[in-house]
């Protein structure tokens, strides 16, 4: 048995994105084609994606897009409601705990955790801070399954280990270490700088009249 | 003539992480076939993608990991490096000022801007807190062409604007609200939330037994 690799999965989430535009557009319907030169890919590599998750489209009718949008959902596992725990309320933990995104797509921060006196207690965006000390208990209790890492790099590992024990299934690391889970866990190690290194491909090359491809 | 697509971009990326890896490793040679079963693509693709930057393989034997990565490397404009302004010291601004990977990527944040009193003239990693009154005399003066704007969505537009007024052909932007520039100008919208997403596909779809592609 294969996974299904990363890029496949990352692919899924473009296509869902542009369903979505084309579904608030009003756009009926889209075929395979529209969505591979939307996002720049073969159109048989998006067919190929779409009907390994079951027959949806019509032979040269294409997608409904409402329909294609629900299932894409379905799949991702977008179609309810994800608790997440995030550990860590420094800078980044408390821009994270206030971005506005992550509700909006589903997931709902509903505690938060610090080892820190000084923000034990605080309250951000209807959420209180609480002691690390009762991280596992109340990540038991509440049933999360996803965490949020921004701690610093010592501890990554130490509190990973803890939230895997205390029920957690998925990852999201930001701290400056990579960490690895076998199997069913899974842990996504978010590198910033990756963003970076793709505007300099086009500043870099813009320039370059015969750059086609 | 066609543009070179997000995607391909992405995956130049990715090949770039993993022949470093591979480098660090101590792997004098790889093969395409090496790089796309990591990535879980067509070896075919990764030929094409590499062989329109030039014939840098050998037939049957691939390519010298070093080279690729140095081709690669200045493929992307990583073979310099980068200045890089910040807008916005709020939580998100702090946090990425003092984010140790952009350095190690060749981008050194060289100046920093707010709004705020409070914060104008305070230091966070060497890096003074200048007042956005000032910000396209710096940028310009210092020649910096890629910002980062970590500011509310209120200003996001107008800020971006002075900055490409200023001579910024690049802005990663990380306030939720999505910008776009017509070419050459580039913008990368950051959304946190497309990591959950992809982990919340894996946590729907790793108890299903048949889930292979």
């Amino acid at each position: 048995m294969k996974r299904i690799p990363e890029v496949t999965v990352e692919r899924l989430i473009k296509y869902l994105r542009f369903v979505e535009e084309m579904e608030k557009d009003g756009m009926r319907n889209l075929t395979a084609k529209q969505i591979a030169e939307s996002l720049g890919l073969n159109p048989h590599l998006v067919r190929k994606d779409l009907a390994y998750f079951g027959q949806f489209g019509k032979r040269g009718k294409g997608y409904e897009t409402e329909k294609l949008g629900e299932t894409l959902r379905k799949i991702m596992g977008l179609d309810k409601r994800w608790k997440v725990a995030l550990v860590g309320v420094g800078n980044l933990g408390s821009a994270l705990l206030r971005y506005p995104g992550f509700k909006e797509r589903g997931f709902d921060v509903v505690c938060a955790f610090d080892t820190s006196p000084q923000k034990i207690g605080r309250q951000i965006e209807d959420i209180k801070i609480e002691s690390m000390d009762k991280m596992e208990e109340i990540v038991s209790k509440e049933n999360i399954k996803i965490a949020i890492l921004s701690i610093p790099k010592e501890a990554a590992e130490e509190v990973s280990d803890r939230l895997v024990k205390a029920g957690v299934m998925g990852i999201l690391n930001f701290a400056p270490r990579y960490l690895q889970y076998s199997y069913p866990f899974r842990v996504l190690n978010v590198d910033l700088s990756l963003y970076l290194e793709s505007l300099t491909f086009y500043l870099e090359n813009d320039g370059k009249k015969n750059l086609s491809m």
